[in-house]
């Protein structure tokens, strides 16, 4: 059985502008993998309605799932959300229930609901809100696309939202073998060894440390006692 | 004029799984920026051919130029430089330049040319060879890509061969003011601001610090001068 498959959309100008370092796609990245959810794409597009239009659409269409992050506060260029229901022809409009969180954040806060922040309560017809313990104000998941925040730590929060929702398949395993070795004397064994292993993958990751090369050999796969028969016979080659 | 554009390719499992996090986008985008080249799109693949070969195809069609990250050392799993040969229906081969630069790299360091070191001379027909300073494998220039190393000291070293020869544009220029007040209070007077200079862009990046809301404002534009007079009105509705 193969794992469900994900994309994440990354939306933002300020990560193309090299302004902001993405933390985002790390975490996220991680975290499905331990639920055994195959990240398998990501894109990084900028505050253009277009553009992140056809991106929703193409990886809405490709994948089990798909995460996006960013452009959902209440300034002009926030503009996921009206962007998600082009994408699936759906209605937006102020909701009741979006509403009515931030209104009791606001009062509690001694802060007031305006124009700005009543957008944030814009959410497309028929979607899911995902509960936003940090900050308040919701994502929302509509169809197969979970709509969050850019800032990590609301990001973070959302994604603990929705990740117990999701189906996960089995977790992939993997073990890492450090070797002092030119990753040219490695490749001919380890080329051999992924053949016959074939059900695993193997990656090497090459390293120079005070000037002598080496690399990380990690070798992945669904079965631990598969991915422990394969590190220990390419630990043997190299002993 | 409008700015050259460019779109980025970051090639590999490792980023995909959460073991790597990716290091070269965040480098890229600021040194394109630098050069007044719009960095519009990135996308993160897996060592998957038909998805390689998509991507780089789309992205080359869009976008003027294209940087790819990752896939062209000695392994098996290093399949990046078959696949542009591919995607542009190009034969590819050992090439006897570069071959004599590994070879010289190998002679000196007293390693031995194998089979999996001579791989990485395998360079598409009609290709220019980038220099690389740190490790001697090149990348390579097919068409409107560029093809380099997912390394982050060498991907670096092999944009600053690559830049000089791109045309660039008007640098996009930008200034940062730092408000102590939530975003909710700042979306108003900042989209009324966005629309009176709509010849910029503005962004706004929230943050708490010390329980306190806050916002960075980053007004951004090709006009020294115009950027200047929108930060300073800006100022004035907050001061």
């Amino acid at each position: 059985m193969t794992n469900p498959t994900a994309a994440m959309l990354v939306i933002g100008d300020e990560i193309l502008s090299g302004r902001t370092r993405d933390a985002n796609m790390h975490y996220l990245a991680s975290e499905l993998t331990k639920q055994g959810i195959d990240l398998c794409e990501v894109r990084v597009v900028g505050d253009a309605p277009d553009v992140i239009v056809a991106a929703v659409r193409a990886l809405a269409s490709t994948y089990d799932s798909v995460f996006t992050s960013g452009g959902i506060g209440p300034t002009h260029d926030d503009i996921t959300a009206d962007c998600m229901a082009a994408a699936f022809e759906r209605a937006i409009d102020v909701r009741a229930d979006a509403r009515a969180l931030l209104q009791a954040h606001y009062d509690a806060t001694g802060r007031e609901m305006n124009a700005a922040r009543l957008r944030m309560a814009r959410i497309p017809e028929g979607a899911v809100l995902i509960d936003n313990p940090v900050s308040v104000a919701p994502g929302f998941t509509i169809e197969n696309v979970h709509v969050m925040a850019g800032v990590p730590s609301v990001f973070q929060a959302m994604v603990a939202s929705v990740l117990p929702t999701l189906t996960g398949g089995a977790p992939l395993l993997s073990q890492t073998l450090r070797l002092m070795v030119g990753e040219g004397d490695i490749a001919g064994p380890l080329g051999q060894l992924a053949q016959d292993f074939d059900d695993l993958s193997m990656g090497s990751y090459p390293f120079q440390q005070d000037g002598v090369y080496g690399a990380n050999i990690v070798i992945r796969g669904r079965d631990g006692a598969r991915v422990d028969a394969a590190i220990t016979r390419l630990a043997e080659l190299f002993a």
